[in-house]
């Protein structure tokens, strides 16, 4: 694999991807080989909104690999509340860093910055748009934990709005998924979605309740319903509890079931899940720092390798 | 002395403080032999509350010696505002650093949190709770300047709120030192805390006035009265102005008494002190960082060591 | 050249200037001799006032010269809102760093700042006073472009409140430069400031159009004409107006124009400038990391080198 920046995963091909997951389970099992690698390099930190896991784990893999890196900062205290345009603010830090990884609320952010820079940009979301490190440490996750072939996978929960859940479906296509997606009819996935999905080849079906599939899945990935999507609390409540897994609503579950969650949670998982057998959610957090250093050493490294 | 995790100075018996004070004597003399001791690792910040020079010193003692930090940020720009609980986050962010240090404006928190983690955790300040590692550095120094056995030292201003304070006292008990509060009755010690301090064999009397004990004191300990704690403007003026410390104040005082505050500080002492033989404040903000140095170590270094 | 503290420009000769900027030039072509010539130091970042380009790029260049900053964070997150002196910040965080870089927004601070502590105090802008390293990479730029002798500069825009073009215009007045000041009259260049110049030898004259002085300019440097400065919208449009380069606007310039901008820029230059050959605005922000990287090493050094 060798792209110059890296804004969505639609852009990867199944050998593209594999060789990422292939590379991060090498650092996992031993970083020792890279852990100095990039020691003069500095990584530049654009994140025009709020993120915890995101901008804490590329810090940290980037500092895992020797260097360092420069953070822009919180918007409020940048020159971005001078006026001053994406463009311009990502042509001069471009200056000062070997690589950046952007976050930015507008959809398309991240290709626009793109045609502004030379070093290589990592899309870290752009409003509904693109995710694909967390698409990434998705997939890694599945395929240590299920494999990703001959996978049987439910989505549950905000599929309306979720980029998450969007871009870990085209992802998939790319494998031998069974793809079932639960959502109240409020939030189900959108129509285009579907189509592409269907055009890509997928093999899906979609459900409002989580028992009539259960018992067939590897793997469940929960996602978060916002509460700021509904006008009305009652609505939210009612919604949001038929869609949370407790103990009890496991007793169904395959024993091998691994749940995840792209993380914050709210309640969509109890506390009590997370100390058994299926709780893969903070593993899969952890995750995001073998990943993002084998994304980063591929990004980063000299074409000729 | 080896801890999983430093919540409270409590925890520590006089062998562990002195092993602590020693090593950070060692290391305020020659830290070259430290200095590269811990490139690979990654210390983890967790403020979620305003810190300046517990978060820098933190920062300062890990890099001094060879690692490197990674920081949650500010509580704004986390997902702590997606209502993330406490112990998810401390979890997400344990997978990327090799030990943590946590400040959290509740009670409780640091015990809490470490109930999750397997890396090494420092409690950075917990509410009304603990916040051993200003205690250390206190400790640090009053013994560089007066020495820990047979002392005698006042405390003066908010003994009611003061974190520091109670702490410090309770650290004070496991060594052979008189120690006098000053204070305004309506920020006295607190009743329970008088006495666990008898019950702990502590040498203690409690005084409205400087005067009477300034003569025999070895240390005086100066902190903060906060004007919040007051419902009334002019009460606050009045207890402030009392036990504000300026040049006439200390006529009395011994040639080799030494001051000290955790700073910031407002008004209670007069900048006039500052270049006196008196002030030692400043030099105890600075020993946070050997003292940290010492203890980081300690907590990073190998048990077998 | 060899200086405790850089608080202004105009303490520095144009020989201490030639210094700077030939080993800023040094740096430039190869950086590899100061890779890590400060691997165990500090730089602590003060920063009273939001700031990307100036942080980032003094982070950037301490980082380049292969030691690591500590930084305070925002106002709104440090003992600041304490109520603590800057004096005090300034003497805990000496203990900490091995030199510091303070922006504040009162004028005189850094001055102030500089008289409390040992360690080496960059001024990174002192409200209406002085921002010495930004006159030095606008130096260095201009040499880099145009040379710095025989040198015809026009400077365009916000004269008035400017503190980057009274700085770079004091400075200039050690080289062989005609100076033309382009704005309206009532943003013109204070009539102290003018005074001063012409005490300091300056060969200076003032325009309220651009078209009369452009066709000789060497140099054009544009700066932001900032709207909350005017109380009526009206009028500012109408002046801003004036002072906006476009493709239309140049005409009648030479082919070898440099135009600079101190950034960040609303629309005093338009986007369709940016590829031209004239534009050095970016590459004028990217010289602020060897330009810094040039001070900090001659700061840094030792003195008998």
């Amino acid at each position: 694999m060798r792209h110059d920046h890296l804004i969505t995963s639609k852009q990867l091909s199944r050998a593209d991807i594999e060789t990422v997951l292939d590379h991060a389970a090498e650092i996992d099992a031993d970083r020792s080989a890279v852990a100095d690698k990039y020691a003069d390099r500095l990584l530049g930190l654009l994140f025009f909104e709020p993120s915890t896991r995101t901008k804490l784990s590329f810090e940290t893999a980037m500092k895992r690999l020797g260097g360092d890196v420069i953070d822009m900062g919180s918007v409020d205290s940048s020159s971005v509340t001078k006026g001053e345009s994406l463009a311009d603010t990502i042509r001069v830090i471009e200056g000062y860093a070997d690589a950046l990884v952007l976050r930015h609320p507008k959809q398309g952010a991240a290709t626009m910055a793109s045609e502004f820079v030379d070093v290589p940009l990592v899309n870290a979301g752009d409003g509904a748009g693109h995710h694909p490190t967390q698409t990434m440490l998705d997939l890694y996750t599945i395929r240590e934990n299920a494999g990703l072939d001959d996978l049987t996978i439910g989505i549950m929960g905000d599929l309306k709005y979720g980029r998450t859940v969007h871009s870990l479906a085209h992802a998939l296509t790319k494998f031998d998924a069974q793809q079932h997606f639960i959502s109240p009819d409020s939030l189900a996935l959108p129509r285009e979605v579907v189509y592409d999905l269907h055009q890509e080849g997928a093999s899906i079906r979609e459900h409002d309740a989580l028992e009539e599939v259960l018992p067939s899945l590897d793997v469940l990935y929960v996602t978060r319903i916002q509460r700021e999507r509904f006008p009305d609390e009652n609505e939210y409540q009612k919604v949001a509890g038929e869609y949370q897994i407790g103990p009890d609503s496991l007793s169904s579950a395959s024993d091998d079931l691994t749940i995840m969650h792209p993380l914050p949670r709210v309640d969509e998982i109890a506390p009590e899940v997370d100390d058994t057998e299926y709780a893969a959610y903070f593993e899969q957090a952890h995750n995001g720092v073998p990943v993002r250093m084998a994304l980063l050493d591929l990004l980063l490294g000299d074409s000729d390798e």
